[in-house]
């Protein structure tokens, strides 16, 4: 015999369908949702219902766009430099970029890495949109925004192999130190990284 | 401007009010819901709507049941033994109790545990139904299943004077070593409990 409620069953059930939401965090989420206010939870519903209506992908640069929007607001911009293209893997790390507030030019989502174990290949990611764009919006500089992972260095090294022959300027975020990190706790990988890349003062 | 679709904005605002979650987390529940199947986030949607008409809580036992039954299907069972009562702080540590499957007695649920930071005083649990419940019921043992924290051992100790008069055996879940922890890794608390509950062989 069950000892919850039906409809608090079944939104455990939902909840744990999430990314890293095991059966236990489910149910401290489905005990707030049902202890708290009303509203609440309407809240949330009202905003998984529009989801799927309200965003769209950006056909050029396959961000995420509100779906009464054509192209990317970043595209759209022209205080923008369209010349200018940070190769990233996923929408949410335009995200990231931006808040530093220290970028200017535009954005190409690849839709993912690649990652044979997953089952991504090459193919799978929009090189071949990115490749139209180099040559319609005569692009000068792609920044190889990836991860500092194995998947994010295999796709940037093949991005840059295919994009070999296109004469367009090819860079790399910098790999090193991050700020506020003592030099004895970096691990070697990190260490060996900010050693190759040191910068002249 | 803002980067994001404003439905995909919303959704993470919503989802970031569920307790523990930050702005990342909820930034990756929400983009996991845009990338998958439509039917999960419906899925959510519908069970957040349900969430509060399909709920609500026992009158007798303060459980949370079915809002189509009168009572906690637990306290109804005649197979189960009414003269035992379990008593717990939240609804949920009825399922922990359940999952054991070796206690057959009934619960109730206090709605907290006595708490002055909190604002969480004994006359907003739910105490004097526990009262009644021992009279109608002609209860034999509370069982005091609180947490085995400051706010758990204040309440048990209160509801045990609470209830010194009215002639009914009160029990305290057993303190000590939990199973598959190492003694030179039990903090000293727990280890000083075990010694004082130690059973002879």
């Amino acid at each position: 015999m069950s000892t919850l409620p039906k409809a608090l069953e079944k939104l455990i059930e939902a909840l744990g369908s999430l990314p890293g939401v095991g059966p236990r965090t489910a149910e401290r989420y489905a005990y707030f949702l049902l202890k708290g206010d009303l509203s609440k939870s309407k809240k949330l519903a009202q905003a998984l219902d529009a989801l799927h209506d309200g965003v769209k992908i950006c056909p050029k640069t396959f961000a995420l766009i509100d779906s009464d929007l054509d192209e990317s607001p970043i595209y759209t911009d022209p205080t923008r430099d369209k010349s200018t293209i940070a190769l990233v893997a996923d929408p949410f790390d335009i995200i990231a970029i931006e808040k530093t507030g220290l970028y200017h030019g535009t954005y190409h989502v690849l839709g993912g890495l690649i990652s044979p174990i997953d089952g991504i290949g090459p193919e799978q990611l929009h090189i071949n949109e990115l490749k139209k764009r180099i040559q319609h919006d005569k692009v000068a500089e792609i920044i190889l925004a990836t991860n500092a992972s194995v998947e994010g260095e295999t796709t940037a090294l093949y991005v840059q192999q295919e994009l070999s022959a296109m004469g367009v300027k090819i860079t790399r975020l910098a790999r090193g130190l991050p700020i506020g990190v003592d030099l004895e706790y970096a691990d070697q990988i990190t260490l060996g990284r900010a050693l190759e890349g040191r910068q002249r003062l």
